[in-house]
């Protein structure tokens, strides 16, 4: 037994039937005990997998392992041996043998557990997150954490190999003009005067470009100070930053789309991923035929304008709309048409509770169309929305009439709605597309302006000409989103980089030149030294874990996530510092009246 | 020339011989311009290479090539043409042949630069730091980025083949106890509390051990507000972070090691980086022989204890301080003996500028030893002196004589000198090291207490029972540090991951349990569920980036560094902010009744 490691020959995962008759060490955590009279078996785990330790009666440690408690970290040495006949556990890599334990010490003790670690019981969050160390023992979680690990590093291995170099972008920058709030540091040697953390570093990576890096990527820690939702933690988050120079759009897709597809297919266990090129659906259609710009391509239920079906209509109600401007958008239910009318009556009082008037519908059986719309509809354009919409006997479509932006959103929700009532969503499988032609601008009511729809920062298709010569709520921008089950993972757009097309881009928004400079100098400066077309996007980390773990909440793929109150309570963050460290940053603590926590 | 890209069919380093008359079309910056009568050149620049572009007098394009600005970002389409027999370049991938362009594109214009791109120009950090997206694009700031990006995707890659798995741990954070000053981030809902930035991600590691990840790493990075040095940022820095589980401290060598000098390997372009297992060095030792705990083997000097020659000797200077505890520490200086009085001379004033008495010597030649020492101290001495020094005819002898920790410290600061002066330190190498068996305490002679020497958080050797019966002078620490020639790259440690020995370890350093569980209460709470043995170390990438780039200034290697004062010049950080957004935060700014920047 000398020259034998301190801690361990193998692994916990390692042991075969072909090591019968070795000695050997292992180290690793009491998951389990159990006494079988005169026989102590203890499986014992570490990271890679459970190995069965057996301790005769009578044996010199099997006192000691007796006392010891689950949890523990223990160093057993023994001999391997063949599991009895009929014990064996074809489940387990290491189930055709055991260690017969003639050695045990025990690394470090376990005090009793505020949760267990073997088993599934639930336990509230917050005690989850107070002991997160052994929270993180758990299966699901620590198989999450290192799906995460595991997805992270493959995307960098796929984006080297297609040509990306990773560089880091500062952490202590800069406000940025991304829009939600940054968290500020104060700056010691500067008082009064803060940094922020980067909401992401998209002007750096812009830079980047400029300075003449043709591939930049990063997986990239973003700071927003933002309420926290299941998809998006309190604090900071991870994207997979890139961008392109001398890309078009199709270039940003045709590059990326291997790299994400290839992520997902190799954790998708068994999924289906689809294959490459992901489908380009315009805003517009998208907007049309899902009523979302994210939709769930897993849900097949396809939307239609039927406004002409209805206009000048013997159905009041929707003749009016549409007189005033609306449209009527319909979506259809396969199957649904022998439904009782109580699954119609529940659909028409959830439709009112989402704040729409109401959810008019037509069934359809052998005999012809049924219910109170058809009733009051001609033949012929009922007939007319039954072909448009592709139905047949047994089918059932619903309409959402209105404003068109309104009306378009809720044919949506419906869409989503019935897709998973009917059980129409596919699970096991993944269904990419590319949102594009986003519009550059839009008009708001409340402003009476023509304000961004999205992304200032984006290139207008037709460039300074389109400017200078369209309507610009018809201009369309380079930017797209990529979205996967309705959920997008990364907005992306082919930059703007030219001083003169940002500034006639900003006036038609209402921006003068003096403020663009004011507000967007830096970028708008290093343009002015050759700067060269490039695009890019940044995929959302935890999002993506999140799909390929099938997990709900973001916390459940993040090591050590703050809670919902953006706290750390395993180690105590945020915490009061002492007044020595405000002073010395040349701060005061200024309490509200009365502390109000959001 | 239908459906060629809009940009480029192939970048600046690629055309060759083979390509000769297919029609090309590159982009990129306009890296240089040649007129040359009839003909216009210029040299194309992308970040892979350049390619030269020829422009013949009365081509339409002619007068827009004539017209752009060095560095503005151009298209150019033409037809790959030999260059003339005599002007081809061997030095450039692309030297066989030029573009002819028929067809060109302004994307990007450069304004009248504030500092050029092309060529080697000194210019002031200020200016570069502002038009950093310029000085990016310069040739040697360009490589350095590569470098560095390089290396670090090099130690993920050699990380994960060891077995390692990257995992992010929090940048929302608790202050830390490693020492330095945390930056600060005021939490918005929580007010007059503050998240901190991690100098290191130290007790999250950790963690991830109690947690069961087998072996973690992480390019990390950090955050420490502390005054910039050369060979540091103020701000962020970057490291290599890993930690593993059941692993003593040779496990942890052998297993960086590879790693490291694999990166070395792969970048050293040609210098020499040894063999692996790279030397280990007990810190008494190291100080003993190099008068540091940061050796540059690369120097050949090594220092010797001469106390016992010089004890009641006639030489009553160095006699009076060994009678008073002190020690003489001999620096050989090889082939230094036949220099003039002068050289002598020089170093003596240098050694009293240091604040040591003087620098004692003495030379070697054929006939003897020479020098007011020699003169003064038996001859069987001096032969003493010269043999524990392997010294010969042509050699000197400096000494080093005082307190031991001063003598000591002072004899190294003598060898690095000497070392540089006489010209022994061999460039084109790199030298690596462990020291190891740091003292795990230190007497503090003003406190007249037993302190700790550096990490706390280390395992004492021998454990418990060492911490209970030894002389805590006499405790090593599992603690180790790994330098390159001269540079500390890390320290690192097998940590105590024991509640018991941890409370011990700071008893004897004079912290009451209290104490220990109200600052290190969340680490030592964890520590009792079952912690493994545990150990790591964290090289820093930028020290490693600047060794690899043979560049003196950490800001060579960094991107978008801060300048010394901690300004980003170019993005305007640190920048003061609204009122409205203080007020969010609950804090107010106090400045100093006469604000002085420090």
């Amino acid at each position: 037994m000398e020259q034998i490691h301190a801690y361990r020959t193998h692994t916990c995962a390692a042991l075969r039937a072909a090591n019968i008759g070795q000695t050997a060490r292992l180290s690793g955590w009491v998951h389990a005990k159990r006494d079988h009279g005169g026989l102590l078996f203890i499986d014992l785990r570490d990271h890679y997998g459970i190995t069965q330790c057996v301790f005769p009666a009578g044996s010199t440690c099997f006192a000691a392992a007796e006392a010891v408690r689950v949890e523990s970290v223990i160093t057993v040495t023994g001999e391997v041996v063949a599991r009895a006949e009929g014990t064996q556990n074809p489940k387990l890599p290491t189930g055709e043998i055991e260690l017969r334990v003639a050695e045990m010490t025990v690394e470090g003790h376990a005090d009793v557990l505020p949760m267990q670690v073997a088993g599934n019981e639930h336990y509230p969050d917050e005690l989850r997150l107070k002991y997160r160390f052994l929270d993180l023992r758990r299966e699901q979680v620590h198989k999450n954490i290192m799906l995460r690990a595991g997805v992270i590093s493959s995307f960098r291995r796929r984006m080297i190999e297609a040509g990306f170099m990773e560089f880091q972008t500062p952490i202590l920058s800069a406000s940025s003009p991304e829009g939600a709030r940054d968290f500020l540091v104060p700056a010691r040697n500067h008082p009064g005067k803060f940094y922020a953390l980067p909401q992401a570093p998209q002007q750096f990576k812009q830079l980047l470009m400029v300075a003449g890096f043709d591939r930049y990527f990063q997986i990239a820690p973003c700071f927003r100070d933002e309420a926290s939702r299941a998809d998006r933690s309190p604090g900071e988050f991870y994207q997979l930053d890139f961008e392109m120079s001398f890309a078009t759009q199709e270039d940003v897709f045709n590059t990326i789309e291997p790299v994400l597809h290839g992520v997902f297919a190799e954790f998708a266990n068994g999924r289906d991923v689809g294959t490459p090129p992901f489908v380009r659906i315009p805003y517009d259609e998208s907007m049309l035929k899902y009523g979302s710009d994210k939709p769930d391509l897993r849900n097949p239920i396809i939307i239609s304008d039927v406004t002409e079906a209805f206009r000048s209509s013997s159905f009041g109600l929707f003749a009016k709309i549409i007189d005033g401007g609306g449209i009527v958008r319909a979506i259809p239910a396969p199957g649904a048409g022998g439904n009782p009318r109580s699954f119609f009556d529940k659909l028409n009082e959830w439709a009112r509770n989402e704040g729409a008037g109401g959810l008019g519908y037509i069934t359809f059986n052998e005999a012809g169309a049924l219910g109170p719309i058809a009733k009051n509809l001609a033949a012929e354009r009922v007939e007319r929305i039954r072909e448009i919409c592709g139905l047949k006997a047994g089918d059932a479509v619903f309409f959402a009439a209105g404003k068109p932006d309104a009306a378009a959103k809720f044919a949506g929700t419906v869409r989503t709605r019935l897709g998973n009532d009917l059980g129409l969503i596919k699970e096991g499988e993944f269904k990419f597309c590319w949102i594009v032609d986003f519009p550059m601008y839009e008009y708001d009511e409340e402003l009476k302006q023509v304000v961004f729809s999205h992304n200032p920062f984006s290139m207008p298709q037709g460039g300074l000409e389109a400017l200078e010569t369209q309507n610009p709520l018809t201009i369309k921008a380079f930017q797209y989103d990529i979205v996967c089950n309705g959920i997008e993972l990364s907005s992306g757009a082919i930059r703007n980089h030219r001083p003169d097309v940002m500034l006639k881009a900003f006036e038609i928004a209402g921006y003068g030149p003096e403020e663009v400079e004011a507000r967007f100098g830096g970028m708008l400066n290093a343009f002015r030294y050759g700067a060269p077309p490039h695009g890019g996007a940044a995929p959302g980390i935890d999002r993506i874990v999140m799909l390929l773990a099938d997990e709900p909440n973001i916390r459940e793929v993040i090591a050590f996530p703050l809670n919902q109150q953006g706290e750390d309570l395993m180690m105590g963050a945020p915490a009061p510092v002492p007044g020595a460290r405000l002073k010395e940053l040349s701060l005061a603590i200024a309490l509200p009246p009365k502390v109000v926590k959001s």
